[in-house]
């Protein structure tokens, strides 16, 4: 890994995983080159945005001829951390727990589930997939015996920081939360929120400014 | 609504749900009133940054005394838009669009998922809950005669643009968007993203730089 990976904005990160999205649409269309006008297009960016997120990766694209898509690919799945299989544990198999766990790009993705937790005793021992439900009691020997990753937390907001104190403590640097709460963590754990809710209730707030 | 609800930046938005989920908690326990600090403590916030926030809704608290519950967790609700019942149109009833069906705080919140569209022909007909899933041939007139307030599209990402035009033409002004693209829309459409795979490779983006 290059060295001036390290220094890439979030919301650039966000639109590199975007530009793979539309760059493997693109290989699949049997397209060999792109222009950044076409990933701008696609993103609905300007193709100087896109100049310039790439301009973070190095040096891509000759004049006039574009990007080759089977390159950029390849350099964004490496940036990005998709060349990697990761070990996920899923925490929560409940409704969104259970969405999740079968959202098959995850997996497709390099993002491998390996290890569900729940605290239901009536789930616990039970199979999501052909992955044998664990109680919460197991958590830190799963976290150490599956050789886990990333944490994906789906539990009731009010569990959830328990949860994650003890994950974090377990060693656990990377938390995806879909827990309605703000987690409070040590810096060096990278966190990522998804909410169900807040988006929903943005718009009702964008609804409501125009009716009112 | 009050004029200068209409000012209120997006990241101030999306705290403000957070803090009306806290509020929600406090009240349930009991708890009458609440000092920014606690609210803060919960968010993971600076107590600065909660009364910063507030103090686009106006003039709230009492110094030492704090916020109280009630009357801040009315005030959030309508600013948030949610003492209103939005009817919402589901595109998309793959396991995305089950899970979102499903899931019930959706519902509490006072967003009714009324309308289903899927293109399966074998999903055509047959229902999720009591909803009857209906072809994408009758989106307009069911937008029209569901008198839809909202949009989620959870379709795959090849459709949603094509679809979205039509939801945008049927009047509709806002979208909140789970296929992996960029939708390109009217300035005066309200659009959110959520995204499974952006959050979950920008985390693997920074395990990547960690080992790198």
């Amino acid at each position: 890994m290059n060295d001036f990976t390290k220094r890439i904005p979030d919301a650039t990160v966000r639109r590199l995983s975007l530009y793979l999205r539309f760059l493997e649409d693109f290989g699949r269309s049997g397209v060999t080159s792109v222009a950044s006008e076409a990933l701008a297009e696609r993103g609905g960016a300007t193709a100087a945005q896109v100049r310039k997120d790439l301009s973070y990766l190095g040096s891509f694209g000759k004049r006039g001829l574009g990007y080759s898509v089977a390159e950029l690919t390849g350099v964004l799945r490496g940036v990005l951390g998709l060349d990697s299989v990761w070990r996920v544990a899923l925490l929560g198999a409940g409704r969104i727990g259970t969405a999740l766990f079968e959202y098959e790009p995850f997996r497709a993705r390099g993002f491998n589930i390996t290890t569900v937790i729940d605290n239901d005793p009536c789930k616990v021992g039970s199979h999501l997939g052909d992955i044998r439900i664990r109680g919460e009691d197991e958590l830190e020997c799963a976290l150490r015996d599956d050789a886990i990753d990333l944490v994906i937390v789906a539990v009731p907001a009010v569990v959830a920081q328990g949860l994650v104190d003890r994950v974090v403590t377990a060693g656990i640097k990377a938390i995806l939360n879909y827990a309605p709460t703000q987690l409070r963590l040590p810096d060096d754990v990278a966190l990522r929120n998804v909410s169900m809710l807040v988006e929903l209730e943005s718009l009702s707030h964008a609804l409501t400014r125009r009716t009112g």
